[in-house]
């Protein structure tokens, strides 16, 4: 796999945005290797992912943010973010007492399928310690309490900031983040909710889902913001179930929608396709 | 096809039940082509739905409904409905603009898909005449306004007395019904909702959706009861969508959505296998 | 809403193509108002849909075609198509005895949703001669025999070419078109067949699901060529079963499946959506 | 939990039966905690699973199969198995190269959500020993060729019977077992096919569904019979795909898949649901 460099943006709409912005790469003799475009007509705003290959590419690749800026950004007031892969990204995993999703993502990066560093999972309970063991991953425990917690998140920022972290993953993580972790990873922690938001915010969504007599259950991944369960969405997915389905089916069938729901959202991070603007994202194919 | 008769019930579960209602069927010569029963381990409910062609069968049509409360009824305190397959269920349909629910059920009715009688269609404005007149079912118009709604209610009542309706399907019909007429057809009136119930209750539930940046929409039908969009939920389905989809994509790929999954509900009921209870349904397969 | 011009195109991918697209629309202030492209990187193949309106478009409407061939599809060997959004395509329905899928569509047509005109329907029975009278569409009975087979057909393309028709839609027609048809017709043949293609070719699919014991059952909208049920997919769904069900359940259920499939293919067709290349389809969003 | 039985049978219908099996438990006291009853209506045949709790009833149980079986099976020529819950399943595992579905099912059974034993897994390839050890389980390599094969079956057969085991799950096992082997292990060896059957069956079936272009890929679990891929089908999903995916992203978007449909067999399987007649499956709620 050649080295590519992954160029995401947003800016209002205008004519010819497009054409200068591939002709830069082009002009500059990028192979171009993936293009996907969407204007918002309501909000007037075009969105834009572009990849291509540095080989060949005239400009050298530290100074294409810098070029880049300069030649369009600020002409056509984009919000961008460039990446490369040769860069893996370094993913923190929460969790608490749960094994379904931390074992399907660890199956996943050990298998490979994954461009992605794991240096750490942090847990609120000792429980998984024994699964963290078994993919030589480190496990830190930090309890917490209403009077710790303040004191043992920043214990946990420091430790992420040493493992330089760029994002993290709440797998089934049963705390709620304080304001100064969320701000501190904007767009940046991916949660599963294991209902079909926005139905059953908050807790216990499959005794509600019961409750309610729905015919169909749901699991959302999305961004953590700072209110509860409203961050943009990344990815959804249903299961059917009937009057037959006791709140324990919905919890066993809920563990195989929650992992999938919760892995694709991932991926799409991972791969850069996921651009998050007000409350809602634009997920590239 | 031969005379069945049709009886749905739930009681308190006990030890037993099942063998004396089947042994109650074949002793008397009844032979049964369909059981279906469910135990609610929870609530320790016991629902059934059994149904036996009447040819041979001993007691006379018109005392099985005597006989069995007689003899099991009362001692399991069941409640219980019984139906004969030779009797057409009479639906009345209400509408107001939107024509793609009502083109769908009018033409499974045209083709002899349901076994149904519609003798009328009511609506709230005149836009829809055309489509009832093609199909040759009256249409009456009661324009319902804040003053009249009371007034207009209680001529339809009439209406609906006088041409023997025993249940009514709204196929989009934008008006929230009174107490008065949810009482007189208590779990005898379907809607369907342009979401995933629970969510996105009340008006313009694809501008909610779209706003909140869902990756799936949703279509509920449910009897309609004094809460608004809370009744229990007979059916549900669901679609794709993308940040790519405008409100306007929503309600074209909604429409798909409610007239289906209106009709999977209206099916069901005709076939007499929704048993309401509490806020659920017991749908029999 | 403005006119606008739609171009399909694909050719052997070159960098640059697409920036020297959007660059031709923009610089003749024509505003781009849809984009869509798609790189085969396996076989090498650029696809791109664009949709420009064509107020302020400074090349007049009748000579786009030579311009843009004579500036950029000798360039790059494109294939391209363009057409107009005030030209309303002609469709042609073909039914045989089931009215479902027919329903559908003309429900859709009457309500308004589907930029088409349907001047007249052609069945190999008169079964439907009624719905198409509802409708106020002129049926033509062509009834089918070995013999007359060629004969028939010569009289449809004559009636079709009459009628100015520029694509045909197989609405459960049970009849298998002959080359002749097919090929006046080169990828403007709708069917649908009623199974998950390429599981269960040919006549009587629910029987052979039923047989198979498949838990799925789906359908299948393509564009008819030569080989019986082998041309190129444009749509398909599918909806569970259980062992309950039996081949009438499987129809049934069917059904609803045939008519949204057929109709979401048809809506991908009528907006310029879907470009055939070899035994495949692109679909644009 | 109490120790149940679990009685799954079918046979030609009759009047009574279920009556009569229902009374046989609640008049010897058991307490019947679960009963699916189902009946082809066009091959006459009654099926039926039961499970009551054994604690106060009156037959020990180790004579329940006798009593069963001369009381009733001979009656109404009855094919049943009786099982009890205190009895875990043994399963052997069968794997080749790709670890998607093992991961999968040993994280299930580290979790302790699965009521099963899997004392060993067999591989025709070393590759995935250092998955078999961080779980702790045996691990067997048998590498196989043309000339070793029945040899090697035969040891594996050894094997298998030295470890007392019940049933055999091939998760993406990339051999052809023989006749002797599926013989030994009638309707009890559950394999993954990663494609819908019976579309694309044999080897490489998501280049042939990327080659003929459909748009929903999907996998299929199924008992092992002599013909390939074409026993009892157990359980199948699917998952929407689109032109723009490759191979490579079908084999990817297909390992979600494998996995959960697999797992949803197995446990079905362990859950005693799965009743295989003629070439299809009854799978009880």
């Amino acid at each position: 796999m050649m080295t590519t460099a992954k160029l995401l943006l947003h800016c209002p709409d205008k004519p010819g945005i497009l054409a200068e912005v591939t002709d830069f790469i082009t002009v500059n003799k990028g192979n171009i290797v993936y293009l996907d475009q969407y204007v918002d007509h309501v909000e007037n705003i075009f969105f834009m992912r572009i990849e291509w290959e540095l080989k060949d590419f005239l400009i050298p690749k530290e100074k294409i943010e810098d070029y880049f800026s300069t030649l369009y950004a600020q002409k056509y007031e984009m919000h961008f973010r460039l990446y490369f892969s040769d860069v893996k990204p370094r993913m923190a995993l929460f969790v608490s007492k749960m094994s379904h999703c931390l074992f399907d993502i660890l199956a996943r990066y050990t298998a490979g399928e994954w461009h992605v560093e794991i240096p750490l999972i942090i847990s609120n309970h000792p429980d998984l310690a024994p699964v963290a063991e078994r993919f030589g991953i480190p496990f830190h425990v930090f309890p917490v309490t209403k009077e710790n917690k303040a004191e043992q998140e920043q214990a946990e920022l420091k430790l992420l900031a040493e493992n330089n972290i760029s994002f993290i993953v709440l797998a089934r993580y049963m705390q709620v983040l304080s304001e100064t972790m969320i701000e501190a990873f904007p767009n940046k922690i991916i949660n599963i909710h294991h209902s079909f938001l926005p139905a059953f915010v908050g807790a216990r969504p499959y005794h509600a889902a019961f409750q309610r007599g729905v015919k169909i259950i749901g699991a959302t991944s999305h961004y953590v913001t700072s209110e509860l369960d409203a961050g943009p969405i990344i990815e959804q997915d249903v299961v059917r179930i009937s009057h037959k389905d006791t709140v324990e089916d919905l919890v066993n069938k809920g563990k195989d929608l929650e992992k999938i729901v919760l892995s694709r959202a991932v991926q799409k991070h991972i791969e850069r396709k996921v651009l998050a603007y007000k409350n809602k994202t634009v997920v590239f194919n």
